[in-house]
């Protein structure tokens, strides 16, 4: 026994310990995650789809994963990003538009009267937006993005909206691209307003956004070269059943995973999950009133209901974020 | 002098020896191109935009090339492949639909009458179009491309309609992409029609491929599970002005090389020629009666009349087939 020990036994336990030790080094990529159920039902996906020879195992042309942006990348309390940013653009364009100050909602936006914007619904955030990201070329509206980004603070922590993203999800977009997944946005908010930061914020390139958009025109400009213009007309709404008509334009596959935050994003998770394979379906819950907010079925911004219904009765993924998420945002901080 | 000769120059011829030798034997990558100042024009571009100190740079984010198909990457001769599709499904429909014996465009789609169809213009066109494209599921018609491709016969080759691409044209697509670009094909054709090819036959994925499409609608089967339903009206058409409106919306990145062969390609090429930086505009001539077709001012077919001036005018890359293209498709023989 002794021979069998110090021949055998000791180099195995050796051996052992070094294996341990190596697994226990390895870096965990979603260290923004609190173990648990959600965060192994995530892990236990990815590794299954990367195993070749399991049941799991998604071929590398299938791993198209796609995410919703408000409130499920970022914030979208206490409004909209782009809502802020609408704002600030009627504030800014008011001097050419002497009318807006008698008409609605420019009217409501210019003096912050967010109960008469409120009342104007629908319709009225539709003149809101064409008033203010359209007539112009696709190039000048780029330009006014990236600048409002660069300039505007957060009014809660007078932080770059930029800085309103979630840290977990950073983590889970880029476990997902190391794993060979393809990473898309498939947001409600319109195309080139997501894709100003997308790249830089999220690794994502424009191509792999998917949003609303406007009529765009070619047209040939004053100095004979080509144009294309920002026409005042809705060309195509990328939300609730949209998403799926969006991924299925921009893609032209099914995509094998699927998070959003709302109802907004149920129908994108009933296409992801009724596909054949193995599927991921998440729900971001806005469970936390002390770090971010706590919202859902009655909100009227990100409204959770349905979905989360139908979550729970196919056993999709649900984030509760006050216990699944270590970190919200990349500041510490008042939220 | 001998000394030097035996110390110094001696090993410096053996070394320049070496990398002349080297750089000989380095592989062609575009073999079925005849040496002259079109193949000159490519090979420049695409060097100089991987030479990171030289003036011609691009980085690699911003490579984006796209590509016609009709008679860019494939022949479109002696009808478009759509069409021939188009006219099959006819047939293969015509007992579910008794009307269309008596009822154009489809009658003379059933009785081969050409001068009728080519009659019904296109209005014509686009009621065999909607006729024959929509009223089924995204999967459906794929399945239905799809089987369609694999059995379907040019009438001249007697060969799958996948055997009438260029082969200089896939070279050009594999000289890119190892070279850093990302390629995307911009078809007048039905998006889903060209994504059910265009990964085996260019390496080209579906959310690569951009084209013209019918409204989708995301609906529940009678089985409760999501389906997208083709509609029978036109979303977009990606032709003409058209290809630079598809270009903003799927990519929203300006491609900095372009490649078409009609006048319906112009805009496209405009678009990507008026941009800042190095820029690659082409366009294939179809000069080749013999192997292929010849065809430009007068054809109703790939119409090349407008921007062949142009690119005279701009001093764009002209492909002269005949001249510029030692092979022209995978399989010898007749056209």
């Amino acid at each position: 026994m002794r021979n069998l020990s110090r021949h055998i036994l000791r180099p195995l336990l050796i051996v052992l310990a070094f294996v341990l030790g190596a697994r226990a080094a390895a870096p965990d990529p979603l260290p923004s995650w609190n173990s648990g159920p959600v965060k192994q039902s995530v892990v236990s996906f990815v590794s299954a789809a990367t195993s070749k020879n399991g049941s799991g195992y998604i071929a590398p042309e299938d791993r198209i994963a796609v995410f919703d942006n408000d409130g499920t990348l970022w914030s979208e309390q206490p409004i909209y990003v782009q809502f802020a940013f609408a704002l600030d653009r009627v504030r800014a364009l008011a001097p050419l538009h002497p009318e807006w100050k008698t008409t609605q909602p420019f009217k409501a936006a210019l003096e912050g009267d967010m109960a008469a914007l409120q009342a104007s619904g629908e319709k009225g955030l539709g003149e809101l937006l064409i008033g203010t990201h359209t007539g112009m070329t696709t190039e000048q509206f780029a330009g006014t993005v990236a600048n409002w980004l660069a300039s505007a603070r957060h009014p809660q922590c007078n932080c770059p909206y930029t800085d309103r993203v979630y840290v977990p999800m950073l983590e889970l977009l880029s476990y997902l691209r190391a794993n060979g997944f393809k990473t898309y946005i498939v947001s409600g908010g319109t195309i080139e307003f997501v894709r100003a930061f997308a790249e830089p914020v999220y690794g994502i390139p424009p191509e792999q956004v998917i949003g609303s958009s406007f009529v765009i025109q070619f047209k040939l400009g004053a100095d004979g070269k080509p144009i294309l213009m920002r026409e005042p007309r809705i060309d195509f709404i990328d939300d609730g059943p949209g998403k799926t008509v969006g991924i299925n334009k921009f893609i032209g596959r099914r995509p094998v995973f699927a998070f959003g935050n709302s109802d907004g994003d149920q129908q994108m998770l009933e296409w992801t999950a009724a596909g054949s394979g193995p599927r991921f379906a998440g729900l971001v819950h806005h469970t936390d009133a002390t770090r971010e907010y706590a919202y859902d079925r009655t909100s009227k911004i990100g409204r959770l209901d349905k979905a989360l219904d139908e979550a729970h009765a196919k056993g999709w993924t649900v984030v509760d974020m006050s216990r699944d998420w270590r970190t919200v945002f990349p500041r510490a901080g008042t939220k």
